[in-house]
């Protein structure tokens, strides 16, 4: 069995959601909303499915979508992109990785990464036969180390991949962090690869940036977008990338024998919301910050001591402060078991795991999950 | 960049398929039939719309589904699997073979597999870092041949690969085929991983027989379906695994990283497609097999040198005896500018691509397609 795999556990997502059924837990683990999702988004695909024909659609994706996924970037985050030489629709934002990272790296390469970071990466750039640099992002404002930073970069960087807004500090990364890494990738030839599937979820006026927007990025970066993310369904499975037009046909040749194409319903449906106006995607954000606030308000009530979230799904919470003497991973346990909610350890986002004193809540639920989650809690601290 | 993928051509099937297009050219190259598929499948993928959740699904996939497979690989092939440690659902036979391979090479490895095979093996062979022991079927009855086929397993043999019913060449694998290939598997110590996608669709009598009900290798063989060709919903994208208990938790731990899920409401109208009575898949089969006739006998009409097919959406021609001098992939360059229909050359499916004189014509379509364009092909013989 190849080791890289039989070795590893069972995503920590997964082990924690199965937790939560098995005890009845209300699941503020895994990051993804209640309910169905977009309803006018929903109806689109019922129609695509009937309309349309149900056979494989262009390897890289429905133009419609292509070229939305292109307009989309141009008209938020400044990235102007042409759909044919550029777009790629993937089957969820955890294939248009694994398409971009086993396309892009050839072994021996060196690969950048930030932790904590998303337990996908380290698997899929290690199958690639890629070498880990490891730079840690210094708690508690998790701010990027700048010398590390620059020490990690070398002749044999082929690329740094990171994700903005950051899974799972809720860290956005500013102006001056990513104005940083475009210096190192201009400077060492190598390219950026960037998860923004977060990238409508950012708080308090901070305003999501994207690398391939920096200057001379444009052509060295790839950038990740997801529909679950942006229209809270994250069952759907429909990712897309823009890539440098220069990395794009490696990346295509990748995708296209990992799963080849993705519903052309759903990417019909999708195609459909991204071209929505502007207020649809600022009503997601405020209506997601709403919620971290009814969140971190309940457990800092409760006397957690709750870290600040400028974006995605998740806050942490610090541990220390409420005495807890185990590990974060023994206190997401006996939450589960004990008190009937499920959080994730963040040292589940380090190689090969880590005990940290962070916690990571997830607040993309109903408000009523969420206040029966903080009902559970009070007795239980 | 990675090299494996940077040198690859696209694949000969979209590159024909968009060649069909800019050539309003009638597409009897990739292999998906006309149209919507089973409405009544449809139709309840639109309700799953509407009325579940859609998130993320349990990694493995639906227990409904899970357990749909399992039941009908028992029915209609002798396969006895237990759901919960046997059945993965992956975005596609596409991903289910990436996730089994690449879970279960480990660098160096070998893999046996014969040519002609479809074009997503090697390189995801060569990607996990296996050795490649190619076996060439015997044309023009592509038979196993035995001598070669029992020197290609050795020591170093991790697992043999193929599929049946088999693409391009429509040959099903016969009992003796199978119970050579169990019998070197476990006298080697090795896996069977067989892509079954065409399972239903064998014709005249002929039974397709899955490895995994051979004697010994319910615990050292793979194999893979796909709703896209059992219900002529290949956009759909909704494939499946079962594997030896052995050799799952490898597989699932890979497929967590390639695609991580597939959407739910495909899934749940797939579970209830599978649970139809055996007359939706008989007819499925007598269908295709009609079609194949319509096919065969009209380029038969025309001259051309028609093989047998016994299953599949295809077969193939031996163009020798139309006197073409070029190479089949000239001729099915040719045909699709200048008569208006594209078909595939046979030897893309080759290791690096070979001259072979055969071609292969896909009859999964309308009768109105199949004879359009056998009307396109007869003046311009
Ligand atoms: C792919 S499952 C994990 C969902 C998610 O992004 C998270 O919880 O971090
Ligand atoms: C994945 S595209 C190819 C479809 C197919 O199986 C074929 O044409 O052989």
């Amino acid at each position: 069995l190849n080791p890289l795999f039989a070795n590893l556990g069972t995503t920590i997502f997964e082990v924690m959601s199965g937790l939560a059924r098995d005890h009845q837990a209300i699941n503020l683990g895994q990051g993804f909303p209640d309910g169905n999702g977009s309803p006018a988004i929903v109806a689109k695909a019922q129609e695509a499915l009937a309309d349309r024909p149900n056979q494989y659609p262009p390897m890289l994706g429905l133009p419609e979508l292509r070229q939305a996924v292109a307009a989309h970037g141009a008209r938020f985050f400044g990235v102007d992109a042409d759909w044919q030489s550029q777009v790629i629709v993937t089957s969820g934002a955890t294939e248009a990785l694994a398409a971009t990272l086993l396309g892009l790296i050839a072994p021996g390469d060196e690969v950048v990464m930030f932790e904590p970071m998303y337990d996908s990466y380290l698997p899929i750039v290690r199958l690639a036969g890629g070498v880990p640099k490891l730079v840690r992002l210094a708690p508690p404002t998790w701010a990027v180390p700048e010398a590390e930073l620059r020490a990690a970069f070398g002749p044999k960087t082929k690329l740094i991949l990171f994700n903005t807004p950051h899974n799972p500090t809720g860290k956005v990364f500013s102006a001056a962090d990513l104005s940083l890494i475009a210096e190192l990738c201009r400077a060492h030839d190598a390219i950026a690869v960037c998860d923004e599937v977060y990238e409508h979820l950012a708080f308090d006026g901070t305003k999501h940036r994207s690398i391939m927007a920096e200057p001379g990025m444009a052509d060295r970066a790839v950038r990740i977008g997801s529909a679950g993310k942006t229209f809270s369904l994250t069952g759907w499975k429909v990712g897309y990338i823009t890539a440098a037009p220069a990395l794009m046909p490696v990346i295509a040749k990748t995708h296209q024998f990992l799963t080849f194409t993705t519903p052309p319903n759903l990417q019909a449906a999708v195609a459909w919301g991204l071209a929505q106006e502007d207020g649809f995607f600022q009503t997601l954000g405020q209506e997601m910050q709403r919620k971290r606030d009814l969140l971190s308000d309940g457990l800092r009530r409760l006397g957690f001591d709750v870290q600040a979230s400028a974006g995605t799904y998740f806050l942490t919470v610090d541990i220390r402060s409420l005495g807890y003497p185990g590990s974060d991973a023994d206190f997401c346990r006996r939450l589960t078991l004990e008190a009937g909610v499920a959080a994730i350890p963040v040292g589940a986002f380090y190689d090969g795991g880590l005990e940290t004193p962070y916690v990571r809540f997830c607040f993309c639920k109903d408000d009523s999950t969420l206040t029966g989650a903080l009902d559970r809690l009070a007795p239980y601290l």
